[in-house]
């Protein structure tokens, strides 16, 4: 009994996101919101490629990234690149492109940092964070304000819907 | 320019999880810690199968599932059939199924529950969380301590392992 192979359709009208550095496609997915598509989605993640080594790939059916998920997956990795797909035809490809100021999209996780200054009503202050991209691989970000540095492993995106997972985890040590 | 096939190589040596319910794929990786395998891992989500409407698959080459990722899978699947590949071929292929009771793998999230209450040093006492399963699907358990009853979405899993993703999220509203 040999293993079948996993038919992975076309997509027709959607996105795909190839040249994902490696291990990354979950995070991305995730991070995006990307995950809770109702669609068809493929995912290929470790997957060996001549030119780059491992890399992972997504298909997206119906879905095309606004501006944030494009930027977070630049962030997450600069080399990808996108391809818009209609009719069964690649309409638009290009490599996502990491921007020098990266706005609204990091916490900065300094306490004492202005960003995360609250005023007497214990709100946030309207204060963007703002980060200035000092190299974009391995990533390197500066907080304009503190000057506090961050790798990638270490950054936190802010979200503004609050995506509740269907089934969550507690850490029992 | 035709969009191309993501050509989806055949597992040589690993697991093929079916039958996942549509969009449950992601979640299934995420808390067994599948995610964060190192080889290749193909995973379709909403796939369009013909018996069973929608449905999510995932292969991962050189790795078997441990009891405890088993379980997870029929909790969050009780339909999937979880295949063995070695040599590029099915060694076994079986239904997960659900346990009668859910042992050490649940949280009980009634703070007044025996099974989270804490002694004078405010560490947790030994107290192993039990449920037991009402109805399969959709899932229906009954922690045997305080009698509260969760269904899926509702139900929080004790992780031993404190697994730290690579990038955060935070919600602010």
């Amino acid at each position: 009994m040999s293993e079948e192979n996993l038919k992975i359709e076309r997509i027709h009208k959607g996105t795909v996101i190839d040249h994902i550095d490696a291990g990354y496609a979950l995070t991305i997915l995730s991070l995006t919101g990307l995950d809770e598509s109702p669609d068809l989605m493929t995912i290929g993640v470790n997957v060996l490629s001549k030119k780059h080594g491992k890399k992972d790939i997504i298909k997206i059916e119906g879905v095309f990234l606004n501006e944030i998920q494009m930027q977070k997956v630049s962030i997450l990795s600069p080399n990808a690149t996108i391809s818009l797909i209609d009719n069964d035809d690649v309409i638009e490809k290009k490599k996502v492109s990491i921007p020098k100021v990266i706005e609204k999209l990091i916490v900065c996780v300094n306490k004492t940092c202005i960003s995360n200054s609250e005023n007497i009503s214990g709100r946030k202050e309207p204060i963007d964070t703002e980060f200035l991209v000092l190299e974009e691989k391995p990533l390197k970000i500066q907080c304009v304000y503190c000057d506090r540095i961050y790798n990638l492993e270490e950054i936190t995106f802010i979200s503004k819907e609050k995506i509740e997972k269907r089934v969550k985890q507690r850490i029992q040590l």
